[in-house]
């Protein structure tokens, strides 16, 4: 996700990638396969493909950008005219498999059969041979720093009125994200603008608690 | 959901609707049989006819406004008064099945008997042969914009002082939805106002990542 | 829920209760009971009882309140000195049950078995005889009418910007709630603060779009 | 969890301990083996061990601070650069099980077991000898107190509006928490910032009712 070693053109800090999963009705049915004769479900995938591609390709268009459409091959067949409009706008069509199906892992060769009827729709229907690309994921944040960080404030606040120990448990996979990161500076230099605190490891505390009980 | 093309009364921009889906009990009804049978789920149906109804008709007469009553039959059977008091006010009842039961897609059958049951119901409770009206979703956004631009925000300015890639992914479904098309503008203007940033597709990343990295 | 024909004494225009629910570990034991030998969940409602309940006393002797709490039997008799505590504190203690457990609807000899452990047991232990209550509810709401306010204004301003039709959708245990009533006038109030507004039945806008398109 | 009678080094009121989770993979392992061969669902491990960890690491030196890591065996044994990084940073590594899996709470032996492997692949990989630690705690906070607080006062000025009964349900492994009690104290400063508000018992108000309707 993060490389600093990479020279983008022009000198470059950061490539900025913008990339839409154009899944329609295929999120619903690869669930579900009854979904498909169910039009209150589908209906979100046919928006989707209806209204929310032409407006993203319109506001694209209108900020001269080019971006990254993912097309499981299921949606290039029932909606090439949207498909066409993609490519018609110098975006590119990446690989996204056919049928967006979940693949038990115990038979990975669906999953190449998956990913090739993928490729050949595409080819098929706008005579695109995509690539694939593989990143590593986090889980995406649902709420700002701010909210967070109020959160935590509240709590360390009440907390320091009483006095006593305070645990911020963290996960790498959650804190570790880039706007995690910079919560974490701003938690510290938050609980440093109190007077009379000490950080302690787990033993530390635990010994502190020792002395102070066992005497 | 959207059509330019429509000539409102009175050359309006926009028409606005507002619908109440009255479905009482048969909300949780409709899930488990047995909620029948526990007053404490169904006291949230009961809650709606019986103090939320009023509420909206009272609300609606202050402010002149007339609105669409989607009446389950099941619901028009049962709070016969709550029907016939938003039909008093001039509103109107619209069709929405009797009892708001999940029917499985194999028995095309069985929702054709739904829904006959449920105008049956209205047309002997209150006397409205109501019509119905399809129109496609996409979900419902739980967040305001600035909530998912301050995420955005947070994440960006991160990635950008660690320099590297930052790839936006996002699905037509939802950021097609009005709202967040609007939000999609705000998010370029934002990354825009960073000096040296490199929009890109994942084709011309993968291939300055190469270049980088085979050199 | 509400009744304004009540005349509350010293002639007050509201009541306000403040009810705790004591459950302690049994919110995690009645819905599996293997719980019971699951430290890390349990303590969550060790913390109820331990650290909750007395904070919450000092708060209301602080305060100088008196507030009604619902013990079920079983924490009755797990937690008695903390039952206690709430006696002596001059605070009522409201029936819950004895377990907490869910009754399956068809066994409602089940239920008057539950209720009559829990008054036996509160009687035992702390020697009240607690009254029981049934009120209606809705589902309460998780975010302040500001939050969907916004959200309702992002989609609505894009909307009217492309010109067409906004439907607003509402459940009446939902929108009914006092908060969402009040909601609902700052909705209508802010879409007339628009121009060219038309505000429309399902029937009224069928008619419209015929009209148009038949045309 | 609140202990006032510890004395802290230095007569610090508070202690704060920053700890980390270095579940990795496990995470997910544990909650389905197949895990184990879907690289999408991984990679979040992946992350949490490639990228969030030195991000932490780069942070906790920055500020100068040394933390705990509760790092499992499995992470231990599949990430052992990333643990010594850890070691080698000053920091604690504390014990969290082998391979996070959820014990049958039948099965007491395979705890046992857990975490002698988790200690011999700790003690193996970077020659640390943790301890463990016991603490209760109560489900974390999701929204701040304004957040929560802004909700109380949307509701209660409308049911103010309407005049009638305002009952305030609380449980005390939420609102017991630190963060909430600070709440509780400031819904209550708001209520008696209102005229005409009667603070009862459901007993006083029951009785109050009654006597209104048998009147």
């Amino acid at each position: 996700m993060i490389d600093k070693s990479v020279n983008w053109p022009g000198g470059a800090r950061i490539a900025v990638m913008l990339t839409f999963d154009f899944d329609a009705e295929t999120l619903w049915t690869s669930r579900d396969p009854a979904n498909a004769r169910r039009p209150g479900i589908l209906s979100q995938g046919v928006y989707g493909a209806k209204v929310g591609v032409p407006k993203i390709l319109e506001t694209l268009r209108d900020e001269g950008l080019k971006a990254t459409f993912f097309v499981p091959g299921w949606t290039a067949e029932h909606h090439p005219q949207r498909t066409e409009m993609i490519v018609a706008g110098g975006h590119e069509v990446a690989h996204h498999s056919y049928s967006h199906n979940w693949i038990d892992p115990d038979y990975p060769e669906k999953e190449v059969e998956e990913m090739e009827r993928g490729l050949e729709a595409l080819k098929r229907v706008v005579g695109v041979v995509p690539r694939g690309y593989f990143s590593i994921k986090s889980p995406r944040p649902i709420f700002p720093n701010s909210h967070i960080l109020e959160i935590f404030q509240d709590e360390f606040r009440e907390i320091y009125r009483w006095g006593g120990l305070y645990n911020l448990v963290m996960h790498p996979q959650v804190i570790g994200r880039p706007s995690r990161i910079a919560l974490l500076r701003e938690i510290i230099g938050f609980i440093r603008s109190f007077p009379n605190v000490w950080f302690a490891t787990g033993t530390e505390v635990a010994e502190a608690w020792s002395a102070a009980h066992d005497a």
